[in-house]
């Protein structure tokens, strides 16, 4: 039953990573369905890909038709409804959330098992989140919102690494899982709610109190 | 004998891909002979060496010399005579088009001789076929045309598709890769004839008919 | 000792690397500690690892912790002083090129080591060296200026190369190893110093004589 919650999890986080991605692609630049459907699974699919071409084993969710289903699914009613699925935003934004704070927790641990040390296995856990979305944005053309604004790496990070150091305790398990999942979804949503963002570097502080209407 | 002319064919495509794709970086963004040499042997082995990684295996191609010596000559062509190809471009649209029909295929049966399932050779198929153009015009800044204008990856999906779908009746021969590849063949050539597209999503449509004059 | 060298000179490429990836993308375009930390990274390791992902092997770097530090503290320090290091661009434009041409000859010899030809090892030799930056410029969605500007992937290219040959004549080691990177750091200065370009295509040294003030 756990093993099946897991699954539920993990597909449903899959389903709005797509989801997510295919209507952030609409918006943003004019694509046909295979754009749609191709950046969608990229999205979904592309952390979880680039993590296991560094633990240098097979993509395993590609090779599971289940994802590729959840994925393929997101990416279609991205196409399809996209135009009016604005009023949807919030719930969309909470799924999402979902999927990023169970990617960083599972696809850290997936590094631990592969006997990966404790840093490497927590930015593994980070690419595994937010891979998808920033392989999506460099093929839109534009820098990854994950580099420039808002809080998207940093809760991931933080579940991540709360999850390895569950671990190196020996105490990871179900239910610490679920707290350092929680915790990356918690700091996610408040970042969303209250438009935190990460430090910017001095240089562009400057130029923007200089010219306070620039971008 | 055989095993000869699918050789010709694959050089054949390789040294397509690398021109095409040379020329198209050119003319997009200016660039210097090691831009042209790298976008070019990009774009004719970038989907195959995708399709490698994801199967978790040596990149086949980047180990054959003569797979390199055809995609660096097609670079170099479009490096030194690109400025007067212009009177060219059908016959090299025609050479890329067979390059396409045969990675398509080539690359999906790959993918079922690995033990892939039948949606993960088609999509390898896919990506084999397209996956090259699709780096070189991230590494341009611009979105892959493959997302965005005509049928470039409709017809790869299609000729993946038939020739997956032979192999799972024991169809797979000489015989209907030849079919499988020519039906993409004739898709691409009749897309580019008549200038079809695949179809957009309704919130650009919209967009569109609103203002005629935009893009 | 001469490992110990080796190893130092390794780390002092990644940090160089790191510092210089993370001042070019902060000077780029507005992106948060994330992108800074990100995108330093990616360019002192990101060469090396697709270098060992085209050779499918596990990426050595990205498992070795000393160079995920080297890596992170020259992000940092991008991100933490970069306003105030204009002064110091010649220092780490020397030590760029201190990673450039190490990493050209180290990784043309590792893929030597792998039973490579000689073409493919120059080849990964400079992936190694500029595979990195090629990887940053694309996330800041701008063309790589490796493909673009300057003389950096030539001398990469001429380090691999004289190392490969060296190889092949059995002459390889801790002494031609320094003259080949010797060599490539050579040209990479005088480069900068002089302003050298390689050849750009003649469609755009027509268009470049026409109206000159383009651009």
């Amino acid at each position: 039953m756990e093993t099946t919650l897991l699954l539920v999890l993990d597909l449903t986080g899959t389903f709005a990573f797509a989801l997510n991605g295919g209507l952030t692609a609409v918006r943003a630049v004019r694509i046909d369905i295979v754009g749609v459907i191709a950046l969608g699974m990229i999205t979904a699919m592309g952390g979880g890909i680039i993590r296991d071409l560094i633990l240098n084993t097979e993509p395993a969710t590609f090779h599971d038709w289940r994802y590729l289903a959840a994925a393929g699914l997101g990416a279609l009613i991205a196409f399809a409804f996209g135009h009016r699925m604005d009023r949807l935003w919030m719930p969309i934004e909470v799924l999402d959330a979902v999927g990023l704070s169970f990617f960083a927790v599972t696809g850290a641990m997936k590094a631990v098992g592969f006997g990966l040390g404790p840093a490497q296995a927590i930015i593994l856990g980070t690419i595994t989140a937010v891979g998808g979305g920033t392989v999506r944005d460099a093929l839109l053309g534009r820098v990854p919102s994950v580099l420039s604004d808002g809080l998207y790496a940093v809760p991931a990070f933080i579940g991540a690494l709360l999850a390895v150091a569950a671990s190196l305790f020996g105490l990871y398990g179900p239910v610490t899982a679920v707290i350092a999942a929680g915790v990356c979804f918690l700091i996610r949503m408040l970042g969303i709610r209250f438009g935190w963002n990460a430090p910017v570097p001095r240089v562009w502080k400057h130029r923007e109190s200089d010219s306070p209407s620039e971008e």
